[in-house]
């Protein structure tokens, strides 16, 4: 056995930062971050991943959804596993750390492991998922979804916004989407999942803390959102006489906001809307726009995008347009197993840093994967909050940190008794 | 000499019926009526009001901004015009009559003339404006402004939604942007212009009147309007510490409403928006949108679009967003000639209609024209105010007693002396 300040003087920070800066490269765009499932920049970074997983000591190989999954058996081979990773897909305009600093880290630590030919009572299993963030085919967790055994596979037939359907996009990227039913894993085979992530809050900023344990991962609402009033000549309808789509989806997103600030921690964004037809000098007619609702507990979501259901029905009833809304996406609060926070909140006071818990924000793989095991989150404090933006930043001494903890957390781990 | 009761005779209401229903079936889509500067349909458009011009009596052309323009000669070849006319694009998902039947009724109008082998003592010009709307390449009046002289040659290389400049749309529809400048007329061949349109208002309905006359056309302003604030993850940033420009820019849609509202007449439309990034789970950090002001009076309509920049500008202090408004239009309000109104207004009378008279909200050829010509306007009555919109209605009836004044006007007409 090996102890752990002589593997955690094998993790190299400076190449998990240079890692980092690889994968961001790799966009659809000059000058930004752009990549989405099965895009081209993601076969160069499922590529870059690969190479690194097995440099660190990892068999790796691509899976049937496009997950690059590399494992590092235990004492003995075929042992359940201790499942690590997050996500290498973006947003579009992304930062270069959210989903792919914990690829990256889980594989340092192991690479560290492997440098010591250390071996555990469980074998350790990284996943670069290929779809989290949904931006191309609008659902999300794609590819924790498939290693949970919950793909939906009416999914195959989605399109994107080019018209290609995922089935032809697997197929055309060389995955056989009748295969991705193998992707499934059974219960007995994972002891849990641990992911390292970026906060994408302000939280651990505020209270001076480079890492933090998640208590759970906030359940969310995504609604699509239609308002329709009477088009109209932009110069000659009265202002009086008008039922404009427009100025009732304004009313409509100013609603939005006042009904999430009345509650911390309660987030409501429209982040999309169009007027139609669409032309300056007409009165729109219609209006369309995204509504994502997210809270620390399901009582609490569901009492907001009660009230912002009730708010928006009202404001077009006086305004005399018709509204639909539109429910595209659900998830229930997922919680961390107690038994994992602990022992990532023992992994950081190890490292003589105080111990915060907080709730994420944020969507993360955690969500599909608490179907079949116990999940544990440790974030790691990121730049104003900043994320799903180019400006979204880490430090390298936050990066070095958030490696050992999670090093610390691995060689510690047991299975949680809760 | 003739008989006006001999011309009156002659107009038939149903065949400018036919027509506007002929004209709105040339649409790029199906159920529904858009036809916009140099598309396909505009070239199936010309082809019908040519020959209609030629059935008439007169002699058509196009010319090299793509005007079909009809001549019908006075007592005797090449004495100054008489100019009547009205635009053939449309706005999309447009009304059948708006534009359309200012064309079709001048065309009546000359051709009870032809029948009758009557000269009046100036010819006659009927043109069908190839663009007034500005759809495809964002500039209004085109058509008529090529006729004022007053075209703009910069904007040959202005592109269209889809990346084509104007310069080659024109070329490949046959015409040679560089004799645009031979479209233009002297003054002293314009005797005066007069067009019929549909009001696109509710005025003349609720007064009961088949017909009014015009007194100016209310000038406007375009601006875009660009909301600068931070993008961020929809999930994560606080309410309390986001700088959603979507957020700010609906207020700014609701001050435009209150602000335009405070005074009638004054109009304030938003018609475009777009939130960039533009996906569910990003918190907008810019937004584009348009504002369209317009007013009876200039003073009045600087006035308004000084409020609202006022208040726009305070709404993105208050919430740490900049703010950019770039003029991209502005037209002062074009009066029209009292003499020419006296004449119509004695044409309605003729037809033992009251005579009512009002301002466009709308914007018209004459605007353009009034830089060459006194300028006149004759309103025709359309349902519930609607314009810009499929719903856009006329009745026959209405059609008819149009026709009947503008003919009324015509064969009395005299070079007005103000």
């Amino acid at each position: 056995m090996t102890t752990a300040d002589d593997l955690l003087a094998r993790l190299q920070p400076q190449r998990m930062w240079d890692r980092c800066e690889a994968l961001g490269r790799l966009s659809e765009q000059d000058g930004g971050l752009t990549r989405v499932f099965l895009s081209p920049q993601q076969r160069a970074a499922n590529s870059l991943v690969l190479d690194w997983m097995r440099d660190a000591g990892l068999e790796a190989r691509l899976d049937a959804i496009g997950n690059c999954v590399g494992r590092y058996e235990g004492e003995r081979a075929g042992l359940p596993c201790l499942m690590l990773g997050s996500h290498l897909d973006t947003v579009r305009d992304a930062g270069k750390y959210d989903g792919m600093l914990g690829v990256i880290a889980a594989i340092e630590s192991v690479s560290a492991l492997s440098a010591m030919k250390a071996r555990l009572p469980f074998a350790i299993e990284v996943i670069g998922f290929g779809d989290e963030e949904g931006v191309r085919f609008g659902s999300t967790l794609l590819g924790s979804r498939a290693v949970a055994g919950s793909f939906d596979a009416q999914l195959l037939d989605r399109k994107d916004g080019a018209g290609i359907a995922m089935r032809d996009a697997l197929q055309a990227f060389g995955l056989d989407p009748a295969a991705i039913g193998t992707v499934a894993r059974r219960r007995q085979d994972v002891l849990a999942y641990a992911e390292l992530h970026i906060e994408q809050g302000p939280v651990l900023e505020a209270e001076g803390l480079p890492v933090g344990v998640v208590t759970a991962i906030n359940g969310g609402n995504r609604f699509n959102v239609e308002l329709t009033g009477v088009a109209g000549h932009a110069g000659t309808v009265p202002m009086s006489l008008r039922r404009d789509a427009l100025v009732a989806a304004a009313e409509c997103v100013l609603a939005v906001e006042r009904i999430a600030a009345t509650t911390p921690q309660i987030v409501g964004t429209v982040g999309r809307i169009e007027a139609l037809p669409g032309a300056m000098n007409v009165i729109p007619g219609s209006v369309r726009f995204s509504l994502d609702v997210r809270a620390p507990t399901d009582a609490q979501r569901n009492a907001a995008a009660g009230a912002i259901r009730e708010a928006c029905e009202a404001i077009a009833q006086r305004r005399g347009t018709g509204i639909a809304m539109e429910p595209l996406w659900e998830a229930k609060t997922a919680h961390c197993a107690p038994g994992l926070q602990r022992q990532i909140a023992a992994a950081i006071a190890a490292e003589g840093t105080r111990v915060h818990a907080l709730s994420s924000g944020a969507g993360h793989d955690g969500m599909a994967l608490v179907a079949i095991a116990p999940i544990g989150m440790l974030f790691v404090r990121c730049k104003d909050g900043v994320s799903h933006n180019p400006a979204e930043a880490v430090t390298l001494a936050d990066i070095a940190i958030g490696a050992r903890v999670l090093t610390r957390f691995i060689v510690a781990f047991t299975l949680p008794a809760d």
